[in-house]
């Protein structure tokens, strides 16, 4: 029938019959006006309790990010203000409790919208929440993935976090979705599970296509009016055995990011080596005033705790403009993405750098875990310099920055010279260097990790790190893309931090090439002229230098 | 007293008495209500209309950029939507007419402020406009510039544009301001008069110092407690002849930006060899609806027909989510400046863009005048390929883009391939590269087109233009900087667009020194850790390579 291009997140091919993720319920009706309010009101509170169940009980059965934002979204389901905003209209307003959940939402939705930043991405999960409530209420199925019985093909028009950790993962195939980007809950998920998936393909939902052919790398899906027989590439087999390396013994640590106790045991049941990012916004996020410092230092021993012994790279909090925290009191920006952020409001506030900067200190010696400490939206050598000093100044033993910024990694050598070690956060960095907005999903093609300016930015860094003997790692989405990880290597990046679930799948990929064919497929990426094809020509490498290097490899092992 | 550091915007040395610029009136007061509303109500037209005949007057007097700034301002002040609501609230709110004035420009800001990018940019002027009407109601004198009779250092916390426009360059030794960025009003009028300029000076303002010394070229304001006697550096002799070229004879052509038939005649009259950037968009401003090809035809041919055998580049409608326009229907975005602007509208709108470039190539035939065009916002090899193929088939002689995202510059190379010639938006990509929105005063420095990291990129594209033989220009405020401009062309850019004023300042800098002494100041100052060593750097090689070139070369002549 067609074939779509969109932008291929999870790489793999996979054919079969497309099941359509139904998005969201009709809206609910205005009327009829309830005969007895108060008692179409109270049935509001039981319904949203029993979907705040139902996500508590999928959130147990899930591990690590997933059951983070699952049990996050289970606790907005029974939000109090929302609740309260639903029952008022109902009483006040006499609507029907379906229609009044719904405004409610839309109410708290456009809050978040407004605010911007980390709190806008959560939108999608009111919508879901607010979904299951109305269908409850309503009597009427949730909207969601079908079961099926069948491997298919999903395709939707992006995955809410609560779809995506429902997923039975070997009924799914591929997954293909109009909007999103590489950094999506769709895309962070297909290469969790190493599942093809395109995303961005717009037109997928409305072809009337039963079957699809997709490949994940090149960003393709081929529709077809029948359903085909299910047929996926084979997976790569798991040979990680929980300490990364190349298939000449190259060492390139294999880390987790974390932000929550949860989140530490999580990494370490997965095999993590180490966190190369723990986010310590968790600990400001409901807070009114700063915590204190003991109360920073007991919230921080929690994650560092598991960790006694292993490397944590623990950054500074990386709030502002684009993730406004209540007790900062920050001012609204036009384009909070390139606003006051990350170190930047440290620079009027150095006091709370530094009890922050004093808690994980004591932190790190109440558990043992070898912490050092980075800072979030670094831009000069500078600021590298005033955050350095700082750290030091407070007892850190190692100290680096984030490289998110374009201008950080152009001056790769003097920031290095100024710290112990640099981290690459390629989602931030990858925006800034398209000046595309990473929630904007017809930009994705430009927040592409594979685009080879990034590339090019992270080989700076790879360079830099050689010449000074200091270790460049990388923090970001593009970490958990197997392929990327060892073209990553090839660049000259020793560290690779991402979510818990894409460790096996990357430690398999990164173990089936020596370092010099990772570096060749490197330097083909980063030459190419666009992302597809620095994508192809970085597997072209591979497939070409050692055409039976896997096979041969098994028989050794 | 005090010495405190900003970001230099226009070099030099002056030292002398320090004058105030008084910012804003008090807030006018709620009461008391006056006897008589309609009467009170008629005498808010007659107060505007005066404002707008004195803006008006000024404007006659001034040219080029200035001019057209006090021509909007004075329309804004008879605006009858603004005079509407404020008559309106004298009626039916029983307000004094100054208290009106004053709510109704709030609301009128506002709304400025929410529309975002260029729309906030026009909020000071607002304000200005009301200040000088709420003045005129209440009897009092309009804040601003005081008349002096001595040379002074002016301090404030921004100018408004009908303050810069107002200034008597005779009486002014140098500006500082709290507020503002290298782009800001201030800067480019300093840069344009050749005064020594310090922005983004926080505390100038409220030492109580009778007395300053400036450097522009370093940043510091040193405050004093006695007012100084009046001291300024000698300003550089006009040796400008009106072709661009350095001592040694190598050619940089300079440009003027322009935006209007006003524009096109003022920048002729200052000595432009062209227009490195003709913005299109004031043909779009004020439509509803896209304005026709033929209206679009004769719009831009007042533009070009005073450029007859000049070269021109005009620049494809630059608008979107950062400067919406009503025609366009854009979505609203949580960061305007990462969104869906310039070329990337024209993707899901290409009959737009072929209708426009239509439209260039019939005036251009029209009026003799030797068109380029270029896309803005141009990101990947791919973009510019794809409208490269539209503006060849629509009859275009030469095709560029512009680079104002790091990643076109760091692949400048395959841009290139794929077009004629690029132009550098210095002011955006200096945003981008340092993810720093340039409209923030707090992010002042990391937008200084100084920044080691800018300078980079601009190598890059000037090591490709050198390999290609395919011209790359800048045409951002970079250009107005005199000494910056010398340090573009060592970078290997071969021609340098501004703001008219600029022109002979900018000329005569560049005919100070040979290329290659230019080039030694740009591997200086790209090398630099941060933007003060960049320019001081190039400012020392200057001095140390040729002690006495200035006073040989003036006997030469």
């Amino acid at each position: 029938m067609s074939t779509l291009r969109g932008v291929g997140v999870s790489p793999g091919r996979a054919a079969g019959p497309v099941v359509l993720v139904h998005d969201r319920l009709p809206e609910p009706a205005l009327g009829p006006e309830p005969a007895d309010p108060a008692a179409e009101a109270e049935r509001i509170r039981p319904a949203a309790q029993e979907v705040a169940a139902e996500l508590q009980d999928r959130a147990a059965r899930a591990s690590g990010d997933a059951r983070a934002v699952l049990e996050v979204t289970a606790a907005m389901a029974t939000d109090p203000s929302l609740l309260a905003a639903a029952e008022q209209a109902v009483r006040d307003r006499r609507l029907p409790a379906p229609r009044a959940v719904f405004e409610a939402a839309a109410q708290f939705a456009e809050a978040l919208a407004a605010a911007g930043g980390y709190l806008a991405e959560r939108v999608r999960d009111v919508e879901d929440v607010r979904d299951r409530i109305v269908a409850r209420l309503s009597g009427v199925a949730v909207a969601g993935v079908p079961a099926t019985s069948t491997p298919s093909v999903l395709v939707s028009r992006d995955l809410a976090p609560a779809d995506t950790a429902d997923l039975d993962p070997e009924m799914v195939l591929a997954l293909v979705t109009e909007e999103g980007g590489p950094t999506s809950h769709t895309a962070i998920l297909a290469r969790s599970l190493g599942i093809p998936a395109v995303v961005a393909a717009r037109g997928a939902l409305t072809t009337g296509a039963a079957g699809a052919r997709v490949d994940g790398a090149a960003g393709t899906v081929e529709l077809v009016a029948e359903p085909l027989t299910p047929e996926a590439a084979a997976r790569a087999e798991n040979r990680w055995h929980g300490s990364g390396t190349t298939s000449d013994g190259h060492r390139v640590k294999l880390l987790a990011n974390v932000g929550s106790p949860a989140e530490a045991g999580a990494a370490l049941d997965a095999g993590a080596e180490g966190s190369g990012l723990f986010r310590t916004e968790f600990c400001f996020l409901d807070a009114t005033s700063e915590p204190t410092e003991a109360r920073q230092r007991e919230a921080y021993a929690a994650v560092l705790r598991p960790f006694a012994g292993k490397p944590v790279v623990v950054r500074t909090l990386d709030a502002g403009a684009d993730k406004p925290l209540p007790f900062l009191d920050v001012d609204a920006e036009p384009n909070p993405a390139l606003g006051v952020r990350g170190l930047r409001v440290a620079f009027d506030r150095p006091d709370l750098l530094d009890r922050q900067l004093a808690a994980i200190v004591a932190a790190a010696e109440d558990t043992g875990a070898e912490v050092s400490v980075m800072a979030p939206m670094v831009a000069t050598p500078d600021e590298a310099a005033w955050f350095a000093e700082r750290a030091r100044a407070a007892g850190a033993a190692r100290v680096g920055v984030m490289v998110e910024t374009p201008a950080a990694a152009l001056c790769a050598g003097e920031i290095l010279s100024e710290v112990d070690f640099a981290s690459i956060g390629t989602n931030d960095l990858a925006q800034y260097t398209c000046a595309a907005d990473r929630m904007i999903g017809a930009l994705a093609a430009l927040n592409d990790p594979w685009q080879p300016a990034l590339l090019r930015l992270i080989a700076m860094l790879g360079e830099a790190s050689g010449a000074q003997d200091k270790p460049v790692g990388v923090c970001g989405e593009a970490a958990s893309d197997p392929l990327l990880a060892g073209v990553l290597a090839g660049l000259g990046v020793s560290s690779l931090s991402m979510t818990a679930a894409a460790l096996p799948s990357v430690g398999t990929s990164l173990a089936e090439h020596p370092l010099k064919t990772w570096r060749r497929a490197a330097e083909e990426a980063a030459s190419a002229p666009d992302a597809d094809q620095a994508r192809l020509r970085a597997r072209a490498i591979l497939e070409d230098a050692e055409p039976s290097a896997t096979q041969a490899d098994r028989g050794n092992r």
